[in-house]
């Protein structure tokens, strides 16, 4: 036959911890913890099976059940030597709710349960403080009316409020015991005239009630809706709780307080807590009284003291996890009111996973899924101090993780000049662009009032592991004036700001910063994660100081090194203008002569001439340009390769993945809006020179050069397609590089990647133009090179089309944000204007920027790597988007069986550790549980 | 036993039409022709086999086939009364090529065979031209030293250069009968130095060499690169046909000509065509002498005419087609050289099949079958008389097909002006926008210098069905000039210009037009093709004149009427520009009421004061911009009433689709650069007033609002999300027009549209608004209307997680542009930059926002399909991108199973006939390859 009712207390129990499904989770684990001889105020379980009966039978509870209750009651009454609702020393009880799932706030809990006219006088005698047994009361009376008897909360909360204005007091507080007697008079008489019956004084009554109350919660409609997101079945049922209420603050015998088996911020293994005498948990939580470090029970109360100790680490023991407790001494009987493990700071996770593997608790694989990946960004970056955080002026978007205090400047060249001169300065910008770069280096930090998570400032100071505010929309900057604004605050030039790029925040005024500690645990514990994993991590890094700093934190490899950035220095950004507009006007003129040629065609007598005329006149304009264009080029080879060498040097006997040329070209030239405004006003003033002529040339060439939507325009190998000369000119950099590097004595593995590649025809022709040189380049320098040519899948057409696009590629490397950009059709620079909303209103769950999108993108992936390795098995995949860091997309990418994957330098330790996890995750499924 | 020769002559032939695989395409057509009493010349085929044998003997012709030659060599020569290669009147011969599948030009021919140093003497007497035989001659020689003896072409080529301009002498036919016989020597001459063998004399000798490089040029690089471009199995082989040469130039009972079963032009039943008397085909076609009309034959030769007219209708019987045929006449003997499909207009086509089908020659389904569907184009718009044509200045995209002429104009004011006093006009901007409407509607025609084939200038010429040439690179327009200029060509104001936009070609002068004719048998065809069609066609209209419009061209409802275009009249735009202003500004102020709100849950004491105070601030600007902006809605609503209240009427009956707003709001609003500019110079100025500080504010907005990629921005229903009160007032304005039309007695069945929906939560959301107003809207009315809600599939995530989407969607309707855009990363707007180049190097073999991506988007389209009707069975699917009037994407969707498509008003004709095509090709799988 089925048990109903389940014991628990005098250090017994008639559950197991193993129940979930009979007992619920807070029934087996107040079972397990009572088994385990912790001292946990006493009661009994009622079973799910017979809320499930309760709903068959229309609301009604067995006649059995409510016959063995009494007998468990009794038992219970028995163990306390008190009564329940007795009148001098009564036993009072919570009821609580208790699913197998966890739906936290979703059904009913009572409290106080046993108090009555009578027992309220027993309480206010044992704690000595009637005032609090007159609160309890009236807080159960109104708890119980709403609960059980369905009543408004709020008829209760206007008669307090009313009586608080009356009284002219602000807090419930400041109510004396006389106000709280009256009070309750009132919420009977409320009760007696919406219920339709009285409070019932019976405290049997009061409990059959609340039991029935909460059955019937398991089919309100927040649990149903809670249920149907969460996907809990609906015929599981809930348990009911009958706990035995205990207090702290029944006289000096009497404590409650909370703590740590360890430190939670350091990690250290100590003692940690706090409490206070007579009291009850609310005061420790609330600060109106300042609470005594744990230590001080030593003294106060040395039995109990000893007692707490001697639990708490069996505690510990028990569930091999450092604990948070929250304990009551009533009457110096020591109870355990809850455990669970503790929350702990990334550095704190760190170093317990490290001991408690030392101690034999844990092994090395429990020891790295138990820290969550993302927590070790906490031990790389600095952070404001948390007990003198300034507020928060204004909040963006956190896009490079990490505080950084400073003075403001609103200009690149001034954050140069200024840190040059030893100051510590913030970069303020409305948005950066490559322009500011040298600023953005001298800078502590940046904050940018556009701009998304992966604007120019974002991705940039993410490179440079420096602190970043992007997109923070309520700061107006004016540059000019040099100050920006927020509301009425106005910061100006020299003002010290504070920002974090972990949380977005703008704070006035310098904060005092803790420094990231990286202890000898932390080496240890990475070397773990190594042990376990099975992708490759790399780093995405376009300067070999960045690679370095990727390498010391475990990179093996560059997944992504951008060519372009190393076009942005002072020196090399005019040959790149000159380029693109002699190129571009040379392309534009060969267009014309094709044109031209294929008029020819049709063409006799006068008319023919004429068109012939045109055709010479094309062919000597386009001489020049011609030249101007090769030359910028061939200017550009001996920078790019220096470049080249200094990455591959500097990861030398790993793999660097070198990405072609890939933005629009209109980045390196100057605004249009900037130019019109320049020769407008120029004009105003009646001003003529070569000068202005000039500038007027250029304007017209950027407006042809414009593009509406230039992230789906002419960049990545659409520019290597039609300029096949750029593709040429950086492959021989690079494989000149690898020449002379191999020549010195180094191992270098060049790949060279071809971006946005949306058709197998573009990477074809991309890699036969690579090939070729670097044929040509091998022999010349008399040196073989093992290189690779592959390709980004960054198009959603090259993932559907990949197996197409395998045969020509040696590797694939997702290129997630632009697939993202693609897939969802969201712009990253723009998603500031909708994406927050989007996430408040819960239509997505996440910024996809951050976290990989598994069902739409990932779709697209998941189809890539089936129909790549269709054609090649053993394709080479990997990741080179920003979510090469976020361990989620980790997980995901270890699931499709990705190669490695590729995220910023110092996202690097995460990715190993989520790796890691993900392997462990596949390995032992009774672990993925354990994690989540 | 296998035959190897099949002779075909005297009426009767060996072989048979279906022989394909054993006699080549050419050998079969020739054994069917003669079998069909039609007089080819005779011969014999070599079959296909042989050349395998070929090959496997390592270039060995066997010897029973050498035997058998001999034999059917000597049959050829009984029935033509004459021997190859004999002195006074010689048999020659062609020997070409001819494999099952055709190869065009890849493999090698020989004419003339049989020639020698006696036989020319024969071939000149017979043609009483010395000339030409020796001209015949030295053009032998040439061609069997090069195809058979491996020599450079150039070799020869250069010493009759040489000659020429020893002669002075511009052209070969300047050369005299002496120079030729010269040049024979030298060519033999050159024979003998270069091939290490003399020019073989033995006609048989030449017959057995000239058939093994046939057989050898079936493994050329070029047949062999050719045959893996086109998928033709490398094992086939070719046949090589040995075929009688007849001369028309033998004197005066010989003639040749070219000829038409029907007219091409008009599709008229009339026997047409060109001859001349003594004269080879290569006259007829080079204009040397004129032609005469064929009716002149019957004077000349009746008999001779009379077989040919009995032939050539034969001919068109037996085939069932329009029969373009070559014939020549050697000594009163009629021989068809050829005869194929003619190939014919538009116009024509619909004729000629609508007679051919009343004339019980084939039934409606191939009728419907034999006209390519993009052909109606022509019958559809005016166009440039071909014979009086212009020359091109430039070309551009044909962005909107027709052609117009009218006075150049640059400013959209003037277009409306000039136009307004009735000078037709052609407006041409570098790029239209919204303020350009009133112009665009003015003007005959427009051309752009920027834009692609979806460019604003395009989508709105088509839907108004006028002329347009877009994206006209090398034309500089400069608008304040009011000038134009390609090359040193410059056009001003006034100019008489004409463009094609069905070309794309711009010309300068007027041009004489031919305006559309449609004549019964249209009328006739499209009633047929709506017998076979499965699929609606639907049109994209705005306007109730386009709605009607397309009503007229059979249109069975409207797919996409786009709101947004009613929003740009000169009364509206300054609502919605406030709206947006506005709008913009309420929702910052909300965001950072918001993020007030949140703050101060954080904060205590001094701090949350700070923070109450500031959110105090907030609520009070909000709300004066929240009323100006729900006060810009209302003035929307009755507007946009009296819209829909139109397009619903005109389309009565059928469903009518309306899309919610889509384009980002910055397209209503003036250019940040412009703005710039009148600042930058009334500041230069000095100036001050107010009107220049509302100037900057709105800078200031407007520069707010900018997005870096609007296509994948702020737009869409992430518009109708952030900004509900939009959907709402559209919803409300569609539900109200419903009802009142219903009240008057019209039957409307809107079907309300989501734009850019990426995940179903967005579709819920808006959904959810629609269903809440058209319910209130429908109660307060006391009509019931049947509408719908559905959306666009235009973004990948869309057709990924169709599934999902299908739950909420009562339709889809494919956004193949924006899909397009998306899946392949191509901004529309900017392709011009890159799409001709990529074109021209086979990257994409065509435009794919003019034919759908099948492989692509394609794929996407089909996952879209699959997953949306794994939901709902029976979901309603269309398509509504332009691709909707493509043919080749009309048959897609039909394979797809989709149940309409949508297009612009003039392609609906187009549509429905492909829309039938795609009908019987799935029917009809002969009839497939009978297109192709």
């Amino acid at each position: 036959m089925q048990q109903d009712l389940y014991f628990f207390g005098g250090g017994k129990a008639e559950g197991r911890g193993d129940m979930k499904d009979v007992l619920g989770g807070k029934g087996a684990g107040l079972a397990e913890m009572t088994n385990a001889g912790i001292p946990v105020p006493p009661g009994f379980t009622i079973a799910t099976g017979v809320c499930l009966e309760f709903q068959k039978e229309g609301g009604q509870t067995p006649k059995r059940v409510t016959e063995s209750q009494v007998t468990y009651l009794a038992r219970l009454e028995e163990l306390m030597g008190k009564k329940l609702g007795q009148a001098d020393d009564p036993l009072l009880v919570s009821v609580r709710s208790g699913a197998k799932f966890s739906m936290p706030g979703m059904m009913d809990t009572i409290l106080n349960l046993g108090l009555n006219d009578e027992s309220v006088h027993g309480l206010a005698k044992k704690t000595e403080n009637p005032r609090f047994a007159w609160d309890c009361y009236r807080r159960f009376i109104q708890m119980f009316a709403n609960v059980v008897l369905n009543l408004d909360k709020d008829i209760f909360e206007e008669v307090l409020e009313e009586l608080k204005k009356a009284r002219g007091v602000e807090s419930d507080t400041d109510l004396t015991e006389e106000d709280l007697t009256g009070l309750v008079d009132t919420y009977k008489q409320i009760v007696n005239d919406h219920a339709g019956q009285s409070f019932p004084q019976d405290p049997s009554v009061q409990l059959a009630m609340a039991r029935d109350a909460v059955f019937s919660s398991w089919n309100n409609p927040r649990a149903i809706y809670y249920r149907k997101q969460n996907k809990i079945p609906d015929d599981l049922g809930t348990a009911v709780n009958v706990q035995v209420m205990v207090y702290g603050n029944m006289g000096d015998d009497c404590a409650t307080g909370v703590g740590f088996t360890r430190n939670p911020a350091t990690g250290e293994k100590e003692f940690y807590g706090e409490y206070l005498v007579n009291a009850q948990g609310e005061d420790v939580v609330a600060g109106t009284r300042t609470p005594q470090p744990i230590a001080g029970l030593e003294q106060a109360m040395p039995e109990v003291y000893r007692e707490l100790r001697e639990i708490t680490t069996r505690l510990e023991n028990h569930y091999r996890d450092v604990q948070d407790f929250e304990f009551t001494i009533e009457q110096n009987k020591l109870y355990l009111l809850q455990t669970r493990s503790g929350k702990r700071t990334g550095t704190a996770a760190v170093r317990i996973a490290v001991e408690m593997v030392h101690e034999g608790l844990i092994d090395k694989a429990e020891a790295v899924l138990r820290v969550p990946a993302e927590d070790l960004n906490q031990l790389l970056h600095p952070r404001v101090d948390p007990a003198k955080r300034p507020t928060a002026l204004a909040t963006g978007l956190p896009a490079s993780p990490g505080a950084a205090s400073g003075h403001a400047v609103f200009l690149a060249d001034d954050a140069f000049k200024q840190a040059e001169a030893g100051k510590p300065v913030i970069l303020i910008r409305a948005e950066t662009n490559p322009d500011d770069i040298h600023g953005m280096d001298a800078a502590e930090g940046i904050i940018t009032s556009r701009g998304g998570m992966t604007s120019h400032a974002a991705v940039v100071a993410r490179g440079m592991g420096k602190p970043c505010v992007a997109g923070c929309g309520s700061m107006r900057v004016d540059a000019k004036a040099k100050q920006c604004s927020v509301g009425d605050t106005t910061v100006s030039e020299g003002d010290w700001v504070t920002i974090d790029g972990s949380t977005g925040e703008l704070m006035v005024g310098r904060a005092d910063l803790i420094e990231p500690e990286i202890g000898g645990e932390f080496g240890v514990f990475m070397k773990w994660t190594d042990e376990f994993r099975k992708m490759g991590v790399r780093a995405n890094a376009d300067l070999p100081r960045d690679a370095e700093k990727a390498q010391s934190f475990g990179a093996e490899g560059i997944g992504l090194c951008r060519t372009e950035h190393m076009f942005f220095g002072e020196d090399r950004i005019r040959i790149v203008r000159d380029m693109i507009l002699s190129a571009g006007e040379f392309k534009n003129l060969e267009i014309e002569l094709n044109a031209a040629k294929s008029d020819l065609k049709s063409r006799v007598g006068a008319e023919k001439v004429r068109v012939e005329e045109r055709l010479e006149k094309i062919k000597e304009a386009i001489k020049e340009p011609s030249e101007k264009y090769l030359g910028s080029l061939s200017k550009l080879l001996p920078l790019q390769r220096e470049d080249f060498k200094g990455v591959l040097k500097s990861m030398a006997g790993f793999p660097v993945t070198i990405r072609t040329l890939d933005p629009p070209m209109h980045e390196f030239l100057p605004s249009a809006q900037e130019l019109s405004v320049e020769i407008a006003v120029a004009e105003e003033r009646g001003e003529s020179s070569p000068e202005l002529d000039d500038k007027k040339a250029l304007l017209s060439r950027v407006e042809h050069l414009h593009e509406q939507n230039p992230m789906l325009g002419h960049r990545g190998c659409r520019l290597g397609v039609t300029f096949p000369e750029i593709t040429a000119m950086q492959a021989q950099a690079i494989i000149e590089a690898a020449c002379e590097l191999k020549q010195e004595g180094h191992d270098v593995f060049p790949e060279i990647m071809i971006p946005l590649v949306g058709t197998h025809k573009e990477l074809e022709n991309q890699r036969h133009v690579v090939d070729q040189v670097a044929k040509r380049t091998m022999e010349q320098r008399g040196v073989e090179v093992d290189y690779l040519v592959g390709t980004m899948i960054e198009i959603p057409r090259a993932a559907i089309t990949a197996d197409e696009v395998a045969q020509s590629a040696q590797f694939f490397s997702f290129g997630t944000n632009d697939l993202t950009q693609m897939t969802l059709g969201f712009s990253r620079d723009d998603v500031a204007h909708f994406l927050p909303e989007y996430i408040k209103k819960g239509i997505l769950k996440e910024d996809p920027f951050i976290s990989i999108d598994q069902i739409g993108v990932g779709d697209l992936m998941r189809v890539a790597v089936k129909r790549g390795r269709s054609v090649n098995e053993k394709l080479k995949i990997g990741i080179c988007g920003e979510h090469g860091g976020d361990p989620e997309s980790v997980f995901f990418c270890h699931r499709l069986g990705l190669q490695y994957v590729s995220c910023s330098p110092f996202r690097v330790p995460i990715a190993r550790l989520a790796a890691a996890q993900a392997a462990l995750m596949a390995r032992k499924p009774a672990e993925v549980s354990a994690m989540a």
